[in-house]
């Protein structure tokens, strides 16, 4: 069977039904989505039947959607499309030495985080292993940032976001909204979080065990951090040590945003920050790029 | 801003990711994708912004389909995927010479065809222009194929389908499951197809408006012909001198598709088919290859 000369004029048709578009910005993207989408279908001979399950995976993902799952995201997330978008534009250790690295958005920053105080506890519940987060928004050459704002959402320790679980977790619960204090620093108590499995009870899910992949992600707490005159950055920290640093369902993990949790013995550090002795303890700076 | 090897790192974990499938060919149909996803985007530069205005979209796609309304087919219809499927695998005049050429299945044959006898009005409203259609079933050496059966739909002479307007039409409108005589010869009546709008109320009718493009099918009558030891074909006859033939919104018209609905004086030939004088007639054999 070879490929005859109509499978590349329908193509064509489809790229000059766009003569007309008056965003020159839509025009390329939707030529490059029907030359990608037509090639791939062509490279791989895709046929009726496959297209029809391709259909009904698509149409199962957008009805699984709701106000708190978002399964066209999770989609994105393990096809890696999301990290690579996140790559393209975000920041990276070769592009903004010294910056902090972004990763993944994810699927579970779909409520307001609540304003805090700084040394608030964001684990509601405490379920968990208590620890404290620590660390100074900073603009790259170093100057302090007051007044910068982290946003910052993570699981609990049984690896479920409060909207996962809205009977057992308050909403709010492992999120908060800080601003950091005059000279650029921030705080606050949450629990150590654990690896989670991303939702498998939907199309995304079949489509891991059909690939036989596992579907945790390694510990992680997320941040948005923003200060005036500066890029925000999207990011997450990931726990040293933790389970599937190697093999993140979503491929999120860079190097540089790998964080020690350190055990930490100091009865007055431990007072100032109102956790029991010994506690975990994570260091980290928040670095923007001027915009 | 160039690309770094980041961006080609993503797209390796996340190919390298398939690599425990156990069915080859979905390993090689989701290989196929993730390289044309990725390539897509770093081509285009795809931004977070975008990203999130598709993932919307499509949401927005599966949120639209219910039983009666398929909003991911008339996605890939308009975007020339359909066809293109349809054109690799189906015949064309190309690779089987006198057969029937096939073209796109399209989203309205969602409800089954009723079974109807020869000579029946599948124009249940009266609506429109009153036409008779007939013609054989015939293998591609011309032998005559008795038993044949025809799937037939249609829109109404307002360009509605039956499950578009279920407190107009009733079920089955349009629509009929027709067995060739023993000499392989059916035929039916009707009313003359209307060219109409794709439904334009959803997100792919958002697409059309924002890339200039009119929602118009020209006038046609689907048929899905299928008969013992042949390969059945999935095709519409379009009506000659229709608007719209040179800008089908779906890319489906093929010149050997397109048929006279030739207009008739000729009383006996009125009585034998029950129509009024003169009428309009569709005369074309539906022609299979062995399989």
């Amino acid at each position: 069977m070879t490929t005859d000369a109509t499978d590349t004029k329908v193509t064509d048709e489809a790229v000059t039904s766009l003569d007309g578009t008056a965003d020159p910005r839509l025009r390329e993207l939707l030529t490059g989505l029907i030359r990608h989408l037509h090639a791939f279908a062509r490279e791989t001979r895709l046929t009726q039947e496959e297209w029809e399950r391709a259909i009904g995976f698509l149409t199962a993902t957008g009805q699984m959607c709701t106000d708190t799952r978002q399964e066209f995201i999770l989609l994105s997330d393990v096809l890696g499309l999301s990290m690579l978008v996140e790559t393209i534009h975000g920041n990276s250790a070769d592009r903004a030495p010294g910056a902090t690295e972004s990763t993944v958005l994810g699927p579970f920053h779909m409520t307001e985080s609540p304003a805090r105080e700084l040394g608030a506890d964001i684990d509601l519940v405490g379920g968990g292993e208590p620890c404290v987060v620590s660390g100074r928004v900073l603009s790259r050459d170093g100057t302090p940032l007051p007044g910068g704002v982290i946003d910052v959402w993570q699981a609990d320790g049984n690896g479920f976001y409060d909207v996962q679980q809205p009977e057992v977790q308050p909403p709010g619960n492992g999120r908060g909204l800080f601003t950091a204090d005059a000279e650029g620093r921030f705080w606050f108590r949450t629990c150590v979080p654990s690896p989670y499995p991303i939702p498998t009870d939907g199309p995304v899910g079949d489509l891991l065990r059909a690939t036989a992949r596992h579907p945790y992600r390694p510990a992680h707490i997320h941040f948005i951090a923003k200060a005036a005159a500066h890029v925000p950055v999207t990011t997450h920290i990931f726990v040293a040590g933790s389970d599937y640093l190697d093999s993140d369902a979503v491929f999120a993990v860079k190097p540089g945003l790998v964080q020690d949790f350190t055990e930490t013995d100091d009865l007055s550090l431990a007072r100032k920050f109102g956790v029991p002795n010994p506690f975990r303890h994570a260091r980290f700076d928040l670095v923007l790029e001027r915009s």
